[in-house]
């Protein structure tokens, strides 16, 4: 173990961003020590990485499967352990970089955990941001430690916001591919089906976050973190769609000045960036090749078509955890779009809907004060059950 | 006079850039006194100059428009004086910031006794780094000084090139617009006419640099000059012909992450850069507006129309002050089709014959050793004469 070795704890190990994480270290040759591994339900992928890995710890958040993982790792030496305060456990371990890539609210407390213990955080973990940004981002200050974002929007910006510079940034532009419906009219995204909306066009992803796409709520959802990660307000971020997703996305400057960053799309690369920064991690990557890209187009994003970007500058103009209520009414609306229960252009008014239900509750709710991981929760069970009541009143809305 | 006050030496104040300069400051309110301005001939526009900004020096090169300028800066308590030295002096006066943007050879020794001062110099001068970059960026090292780059292209790759990863550029990416025969045949380029070579489709500019935009030995410089401000062997700078020129140019870094800057075509962009970095000048700059410039295009440059990208490889791969000899003949060369002596594609032909009867006597004078400006003129004279002998011998050479 050489003397750049860093310890290392991926939470969500087997997941497609936990998977792509120990490849880069494995292509790199990084110098890693890993302290635990953690994994939603697929012990067999867990216990794969454990063998290979060696940490301290391997755990399993679904305590049923422990006895599996146990037989697994029997006489490796990897200490075998379970259930939601294991992982939490796991993550305040004090590891110096901190992958977090549990997919949703799960994923909420045990980065709390880590930032509270001071450690770098690879953040890519939306509802970190989404339900308890601030409060996320000044635990970690507080504590010596940083948030480095992994999604390829925020990596982008990170990557060109010059720290000398914050306060001459005149807008944040978040590209956005404009999902399966970019060019269909209103009326046929009134008849699209969760099986059309599934079909990203440019990067594989599950459905909820492919359905994100297709209403463009994932820009909404990513508007929120950028104004939380880069302390921005929502009137300073705007969408641009950009459907060949090469330009990550880009930072205006008040002197006129457009900095961005590009690149293939492919998520070892805000991975690398979050890993190495302010160095760079040289490893195999796919590099851009403008000329066999050919073009590059832009356009508006349509705010009739898709009304999500306009929904989350609202909730973020409303302040609090009013995105945290957005987040959570739009997981419910998305849900029933899934089970054909809504139409897709009913997923927006639902969310809208319900943060007008919600009274303000949510910006009277600091992001900062009290228990974040309970503002958050609070929140997020208030909109849900606000959602699904406004739901079972009119199961067609549009 | 606040405490942020820098004192300003502009020289070539009445040119394009000049005017740029004394303009940004005027838009931004920068607070500056203005120590010297230096013009070549224009009497007038210096004059008004001088009695708005109130510089110590007012100095025209033309030594015989002297006496023209004194009678315009009676009175004023601007002090007018004439001629190269004085010129050199006005560089040498140690201003905080010191606009290079004499046009040509004439602006070398002034650059270089601004360095030596220590002055902060933002270049515009394209000369100095040609001919005697390495020495330049030596001598303002040593005195404690520092050269930002003023063209948009290497102002782009300035901004992107982080200063904690210069060993992990895998490549600098010149973008190009291809000039205006980027989409004619070799055989209509045969008959290009200078008329048609001067009218660059993106920037206004003379002659000289039009006729370079059009055989792309723009590029060809650019890259000499990239691979000395940014001390990068020639196979790792590339051009991409980018017709909108909106991205000025990229950084390719071995994590495949590439970082660009883009603007609307804008000198005083570079200008504002160079003159407040590491911070940024609001001014109020054109911002760009993706949706509406719609796309972006990329093509690689067809080394068989456009061979000068390649002959300027060759020149810094052999070294020393070979660039500066290129530089030479490529001047005699287009002054030739200027003058409708030779054919647009006896361009590049007659440099490369140059260059090859030079004999490398250029790569075998150091570009760092002895006196660059002695060095400099002799690599240059040479290589006119050997232009000027080549061009006679065989009127037409393609």
């Amino acid at each position: 173990m050489g003397a750049l070795t860093r310890t290392v704890t991926v939470l969500g190990s087997t997941g497609s961003i936990g998977v792509s994480t120990l490849d880069l270290f494995e292509k790199s040759g990084a110098e890693v020590e890993i302290l635990a591994l953690t994994a939603g339900r697929n012990v067999a992928k867990l216990a794969e990485q454990a063998l290979r890995w060696r940490p301290k710890l391997a755990v399993i958040q679904d305590e049923k499967l422990l006895p599996g993982l146990r037989d697994r790792l029997a006489g490796s030496g990897v200490h075998a352990v379970g259930g939601d305060a294991a992982v939490e456990d796991a993550a305040a371990m004090g590891a110096d970089w901190v992958m977090s890539a549990i997919v949703g609210a799960a994923g909420l407390a045990p980065t709390l955990a880590a930032a509270r213990k001071g450690s770098v955080i690879a953040l890519a973990n939306k509802e970190s941001l989404v339900c308890a940004g601030p409060a996320l981002l000044e635990i970690a200050r507080q504590a010596g430690g940083g948030v480095i974002p992994v999604d390829s929007e925020h990596s982008a910006i990170f990557q060109v916001l010059q720290p000398d510079c914050r306060d001459r940034v005149a807008r944040l532009i978040l590209t956005a591919s404009g999902g399966p419906f970019r060019t269909w009219t209103l009326e046929q995204m009134r008849q699209a089906t969760p099986e059309q909306a599934v079909a990203h066009p440019n990067w594989s992803m599950g459905a909820k976050i492919s359905i994100d796409s297709a209403t463009m709520m994932n820009k909404g959802l990513e508007m929120v973190e950028a104004s939380y990660l880069f302390d921005t307000p929502a009137e300073r971020i705007d969408v641009v769609v950009h459907p060949q997703s090469v330009i990550h996305s880009l930072v205006e400057y008040q002197d006129g000045s457009t900095l961005a960053q590009l690149g293939p799309p492919d998520m070892k690369a805000p991975i690398a960036c979050a890993w190495a920064w302010p160095d760079r991690l040289p490893w195999p990557a796919e590099r851009l090749d403008l000329p066999r890209v050919g073009q590059l187009t832009f356009e508006a994003p349509d705010p009739q078509r898709f009304p999500a970007v306009d929904i989350a500058r609202a909730a973020l103009q409303a302040g609090g955890l009013t995105p945290a209520a957005m987040n959570a009414a739009n997981e419910v609306a998305v849900a029933a779009f899934l089970d054909r229960k809504i139409g897709f252009l009913d997923i927006a008014p639902l969310v809208s809907e319900t943060l007008s239900r919600m009274n303000g509750l949510g910006d009277r709710m600091s992001g900062a004060g009290g228990d974040a991981l309970e503002n958050a929760m609070m929140i997020d069970a208030s909109a849900r059950r606000l959602a699904a009541d406004a739901l079972s009143r009119h199961l067609v809305l549009h």
